[in-house]
């Protein structure tokens, strides 16, 4: 078939209240997020490809198409996904890059996974060969759906990347052999891991076959419905307790209920669905308020992976996954440009600095699964050349077991510029600040361009400058974070005044070479949580715009524990100067006193000795890549440790 | 073969500091713990009986002797077990209550057993069949070992209850066998879940026989010596990192070590193995001081049932698995006749009343998994014929998926004589604290009787009369518990003085006739954790005696959240006088202000409304028995919730 032109960028309603822009449009040319996407370009995608090969998780595709799968097949029953999330993250680089060459290696491994589809469309190496489980006999576990959500999302990057391939044709064929065998009368029931639904809907978006988005509606309605079997985590982990439109939290097992919520919202879109897109709307907003830690991350459970019940944020054993930073990410997008509210923007950030950009190390070689915000215990330098079986780790591992974070991440860096921009008819937002060149057509006014230059996130300040205008008047809205109290911007008269949280705006007819500030105060703050919180009681935490800090050992005296630190509140956190965002606060290293049981009458408990100490916390994002170490998000206040 | 004569008691080394009484020499004659005891005997065992009858426990022996199991076999890989402690239990109660038609059950279902094993005494119905996975193919999951563990304490128990019989001999049998394949030059590797080390252990002492302890040592020898392969838990999960001898504490799944640890104590007080026994005690040292819960209960993490690192003791995460308490207890009693030190009885007391006794409904049929410190939500009304698949449940389950509980419970409770009453040569030692008559032959003066009358532990008097006395000097000793400061013991004169926490001893030539009472101050009090456990933080827990006390939102106006209370640390708790153990604390009602983001600004925290009231606080182990309720053990302290 020919497809439909389309631009180059993962996510493209056809509705909604702000208009995404391709990759083509935004450039990302320094600083922060130009670095993390160029060692992404450079080691993060060829240390996948090398893990996913040596892995054996390509060689699964030659297995099935041999009918040797069932003895010869490795890895988790999901890892097809991860070959495909690869190939998605290789296909937008290639587009970003005009890298023939990374054509040739998403060619090569096309035509292995190609040999393994069956004559209907059906693509999964887990089932349905010789002596292996039926296909769709294991719905709760089999991640079968799932791996096709990943195949779709890979063939779409591909077509709008590069121009339709095997890889999309690929796609094509298992998405519509999805609507035969799970359509109306079909199969009606959901896969235990939602992702096919965004996916199904992307393509509908591409093809412009409305099959595939009223598929994806059929999987976002049944959801909730109990068409899936009782496990023993309870049906809320794969979110088949309650229908979409009728919960009112995030539940269950993080990254499902976000890929699901993500789905939602394009049904929701393209539908014109309100019900619908009121009801994520409503989820996200119980979420932020009650279960996502400070950092953005989100999930509070090991055992199933999953969110917590209200409030339960423990620091020591937050799970964020990494994957749920990245799903949070995308659904806070599709919330972004379905209704323009600055809001879905500040978590975005929070989570992509905070999470995101903390899980990869600077090798781009070395990866966290789990981001908790303390870590007890030091750990050891990881092996390098072995997996991790692990999600609590102190160090980044260059690989795991189930290893579906450092693929997500390669995809998320290559699509970063998606996040930076948008256009409506009136003009264009800017949503997050990095270096980055950025031209797009306004359909009220014609094309327009600017260079953004700024050190963010290290410092305030932003430079955009115009550098194509059409002569009428257009809008430029900044948003300015909900942290940035007191913000200023400067028109290009040079005249400053006062923004507040939200979106700032500037109409006029700009000229080339018209600059525009943003000054964004990054006086560092204290944080403190709802009381409710019991983890996170009698502590608080340092923020510098949109950095998390933390204390880590290797910064204190003798490589002590962190857990011997308290801070004085009183006292505000100041800039540490180093350019890098960290931050020094006041405080106290106490000896606490070891007691054969921890539990003492009100009356008797000890009051730790102390003394004065400044102390250094450094960003998040920046942890455990200087050898291992405990660390704290969250720093006991002085004064009170036990009141 | 003919056994030599022995005590019925289910632990009876032969050595050590103090020696145990056999369940004939102390009988529960009413109050707590024999209440308690009675419902096990007529609502318990009869239950556990239908359900592991139901589940197909039982009918798993059929389908393995007739070569059926593949695919007829039902329950968790070590279910076999649960019908083996079931057996357990009932052998002891059969004994206690001289009940012929018991032992006809249990002759019934040793029938079905017998068919089972095979003529080497291999005994499993999960392996080795038709189309099974072969013997001992999986170690590290298949519990072979462990369920040859508690088939060997099933088959003492009938030997020392009843006399020896089937089940006596098919553990002997299946003890035979382990020694063949698993002695030096055979497979030598662990099982992964210990239980085969103090069963062992103890059929040396049962028998005479010295294979099996040496066995037992070999095993607690060869543990952490990674025989078994690493796991995504990783090998502390079942403690094969470090060697016994060189650990330093307890970790990974608290039930596995905690039965290590009781085995190596075995091993080490049987073969006068000093370093071993140093070894545990350190262990047990650090543990109790680090990674206990106040009620006692262990273990932190769901994912994996395992101790969290140090100070990881969040009550609402919690695990504090019943089978974990009672290993505890175990451990804690085998220590306690090594050593003869009270804080082991301290902790046995602790765990029994807030762990142990926590478990178990009122009604005998229904039982908590997981024992955790704060119950966030809700929940509903338990199905009475569902077993529940979750361990954490707002309330009590008829039976779970995994149902090691209930008849550990079963088991413990029949024997719970055996934890109230110690013998040396010099005297007669008291260790908890219930209505019982207790007669025993001191090795240096003779027979001896004293019938212990009291309230405890909702009332601090304890009467102790001498009921038999040989004319010559002794030592009655009583456990002064650790919490009892200002604690007095009235002596035969009528003189009334003071005594510590530790041991009271009172030597002379006691009467019969002779009263001894102690009055234990149970003035309920407030206690604070240590400033590193950041999940207490701000917090407070009230105790009164041995009895940890909860807040139920039952309790509260309207049912509101226990979430919503804050407490005044300044107002001592005091009694409720209404002859429950329950307590009434100064406090007040509170309402959060839900905002859109639970963190905020250090100088923009709100600070929640507040209302004088009083609160009832009731003893843990009462929980849950008044429909479903929010729960609370710490409670944030009046003024200082975030500061």
């Amino acid at each position: 078939m020919a497809l439909p032109p389309s631009r180059p960028a993962p996510l493209l309603p056809s509705r909604g209240r702000l208009r995404p822009l391709g990759l083509d449009e935004v450039r990302l040319t320094g600083g922060f997020w130009a670095h993390r996407q160029h060692v992404n370009s450079t080691a993060t995608l060829e240390h996948a490809l090398a893990w996913v090969r040596k892995s054996g998780w390509i060689d699964n595709f030659r297995a099935a198409a041999e009918g040797r799968a069932d003895r010869d097949r490795r890895g988790p029953i999901f890892a097809d996904s991860d070959v495909y999330k690869l190939l998605e993250a290789m296909a937008w680089e290639a587009g970003r890059r005009d890298d023939p060459e990374l054509d040739s290696v998403i060619d090569e491994i096309t035509a292995v996974i190609a040999t393994a589809q069956t004559g209907d469309g059906y693509l999964h190496t887990g089932f349905g060969g010789p002596r292996q489980p039926a296909r769709y006999s294991d719905l709760e576990w089999g991640h079968e759906l799932y791996c096709y959500g990943h195949l779709i999302q890979a063939g779409i990057a591909q077509a709008r990347a590069r121009g339709e391939g095997e890889l999309t044709r690929i796609a094509l064929r298992a998405a519509d052999h999805v609507c035969e065998v799970f359509g109306p009368g079909g199969i009606e029931r959901v896969c235990g891991h939602p992702e096919i639904e965004p996916a199904l809907a992307e393509l509908t978006r591409l093809t412009g076959d409305s099959r595939y988005l009223a598929q994806a509606a059929l999987f976002v309605d049944r959801r909730g419905r109990r068409t899936l079997a009782d496990i023993p985590f309870g049906r809320p982990y794969f979110q088949d307790d309650i229908p979409v439109r009728e919960a009112d939290v995030l539940r269950g097992h993080a990254v499902r209920a976000l890929y699901l919520a993500a789905g939602a919202v394009d049904v929701a879109v393209e539908q014109n669905d309100d019900e619908l897109l009121d009801a994520v709307v409503r989820q996200w907003e119980a979420t932020v308020a009650r279960r996502t830690h400070l950092t953005g991350g989100m999930g509070s459970h090991h055992t199933d992976e999953s969110f917590g019940d209200d409030f339960v944020l423990p620091p020591d054993r937050a799970y964020a996954e990494t994957c749920a930073g990245i799903a949070s990410v995308m659904l806070s997008q599709r919330l972004l440009l379905a209704t323009g509210d600055a809001r879905y923007a500040d978590l975005a950030e929070r989570t992509l600095f905070n999470v995101v950009a903390a899980s990869t190390g600077e090798d781009g070689r070395s990866f966290f699964y789990a981001n908790p915000l303390h870590q007890r215990r030091r750990g050891s330098e990881p092996d390098t050349q072995a997996e991790s079986p692990r999600a609590d780790s102190s160090m980044r591992a260059p690989w795991f077991a189930v290893s579906c974070c450092p693929t997500n991440v390669a995809r998320t860096l290559a699509t970063f510029g998606t996040y930076l921009a948008t256009r409506d008819d009136a003009g264009l937002q800017i949503h997050q600040y990095a270096d980055a060149d950025i031209h797009t057509e306004l359909a009220g006014s014609g094309r327009v361009g600017v260079e953004m230059r700024t050190r963010y996130p290290y410092d305030g300040e932003v430079t955009l400058r115009v550098t194509r205008a059409p002569g009428s008047p257009w809008t430029l809205t900044l948003r300015v974070p909900a942290w940035a109290t007191g913000a200023e911007m400067t028109d290009p008269s040079g005249e400053r005044h006062g923004v507040r949280p939200g979106a700032a705006e500037l109409t006029r007819a700009f000229a080339p070479g018209d600059e525009i500030r943003l000054h964004l105060p990054m006086t560092p703050r204290w944080t403190t949580a709802d009381a409710r919180a019991d983890a996170l009681r009698g502590q608080i935490a340092a923020e510098r715009g949109p950095l998390v800090l933390c204390l880590e050992s290797v910064d204190l005296p003798d490589d002590r524990d962190v857990d011997t630190v308290v801070v004085d509140p009183s006292v505000p956190p100041r800039d540490a100067a180093r350019g890098d965002g960290s931050v020094v606060v006041a405080g106290a290293l106490t000896g606490p006193t070891d007691r054969p049981w921890p539990y003492t009458d009100v009356h008797e408990a000890p009051k730790p000795a102390r003394t004065g100490a400044e102390l250094l916390l450094t960003p998040y994002f920046a942890r455990a890549n200087r050898g291992p170490s405990t660390m704290r998000v969250w720093l006991p206040v002085d004064g009170a440790p036990r009141d």
